[in-house]
């Protein structure tokens, strides 16, 4: 990202434990079966490093070094007690990427793309830095197709702004559809381009009432709530309900909440 | 289904393309894992049978039965040059099966409930015919979470008239969503239940030329035009239209379709 202060979601509490519980297996399955031991990935915008930690087990020969433009959540990452020693975290902003051209066999984002002002120009960024031969692999929400059930007019009202933060900084909420055409754009051959539809999915219990909690807390409390008030998305009194609205979802037993995430791989 | 006149898509040779291009595993691999392979298993809403006949693989030393509301479709089913000796095909109404209680460790549907206008009903009439110890297994689409990119204003209208004929027929077009709910309703414990979300995706070349052929179709001949027609949903100029913004987006190297499927496993 090239700047912390662009991210949308913020590094709250709430944000974090969320970024944290992501893994290679079930953030980036896609990609695992092309992985080879001997690869050295990057993993661009990796947060607290999750993913990054559990991919370096996929490649034991290899290296894995995550960037993150945040000097803050690089620190976490770095401080991991499980962190293996082929894996690594430096600051790093995806626009201008600390490395040399084809630097890395496989060159990763995970949810970071969507939240950039120019995605063609991260991707590019990706590519250069990927080696001939290699795979640049991203995966990307797409906000319109979130469903959440049961719903409502205040949920309806949550999706609405959660919309508009996103466009209000610059960004595309429904990056998993763009993701050929940003592809495309960034250099890659469209038969070298393979996408596949994944999701974010939390349903029933106990799942839903960590999801629904979470998203509770980033209106109660953190950034989030801060951002939403300050461009005017929402009044105090509505967030307050917001929150109370996702209180509510995560006590029911029949909760749906699930995003579609367009993922792509392209050989390049 | 209860009548094959419910159905809201109709048998024209569009759709059954479309529901033939189907199999075990590009439409039920959230099942396969939990087969035996002396399973008997009832696939209730077969259609063309291309589900069921790929199933058969799973259970050699077992049984499939596909049932339909459709004779003509029935007789569709059976006449499959590819059809296995275990793998056989019967009329039957999902609210009223001509199986007796516990008849088989298996029963599945695939985008049936979303057509139907008592879905909890056809859930419970599954549960019947399921033993005890067995599963009933769902995958059903959620229509507003569908995403067509590129899109436009034409193809905003056809999500919007699709919705409408789901909506005409009493149906549910966001049965994803719905299927713990309809499972806890139709008497499935919350515990016994496992909730997986997948997607249908037609992305890329030649994967959006087929599919969005494939919906032009739907517009230009047949029983979907006819309807749309028929319930005053939209002029014939505008029906034209949408064929041929399909016919556009079937062209495009970006294009990319998918809808959301909801996935269910309930252990009886």
């Amino acid at each position: 990202m090239s700047s912390p202060n662009n991210y949308t979601q913020g590094f709250s509490a709430a944000v974090l434990a969320s970024h944290s519980s992501r893994t290679a297996q079930n953030s980036c399955a896609y990609l695992l079966l092309h992985l080879k031991p001997t690869d050295r990935i990057l993993d661009v915008g990796c947060g607290p490093g999750s993913i990054t930690v559990s991919l370096a087990a996929y490649v034991p020969e290899g290296q894995v070094i995550g960037v993150d433009s945040s000097k803050e959540v690089v620190e976490i990452a770095n401080g991991q007690a499980q962190r293996p020693s082929n894996c690594s975290f430096a600051v790093g902003d995806v626009f201008k990427l600390p490395f040399p051209d084809g630097s890395f066999g496989v060159v990763h984002a995970h949810q970071v793309l969507l939240h950039l002002p120019d995605a063609t120009r991260a991707l590019g960024e990706m590519r250069r830095v990927c080696r001939v031969g290699g795979i640049v692999a991203c995966r990307e929400g797409d906000w319109e197709s979130t469903i959440v059930h049961p719903g409502g007019p205040i949920i309806d009202q949550w999706k609405a702004i959660a919309e508009k933060v996103f466009r209000n900084a610059g960004s595309e909420p429904n990056g998993g559809r763009m993701l050929i055409t940003w592809a495309l754009k960034a250099g890659f051959a469209a038969e070298k381009i393979k996408f596949t539809m994944g999701s974010q999915t939390y349903a029933g219990q106990p799942a839903a009432s960590w999801w629904g909690d979470s998203f509770a807390k980033r209106y109660s409390q953190g950034e989030w709530r801060e951002k939403v008030l300050g461009q005017g998305l929402a009044s105090s009194i509505e967030v307050d309900q917001i929150g109370g609205a996702w209180r509510d979802w995560a006590k029911d037993e029949a909760a749906i909440y699930s995003i579609a995430c367009g993922e792509i791989l392209c050989f390049n």
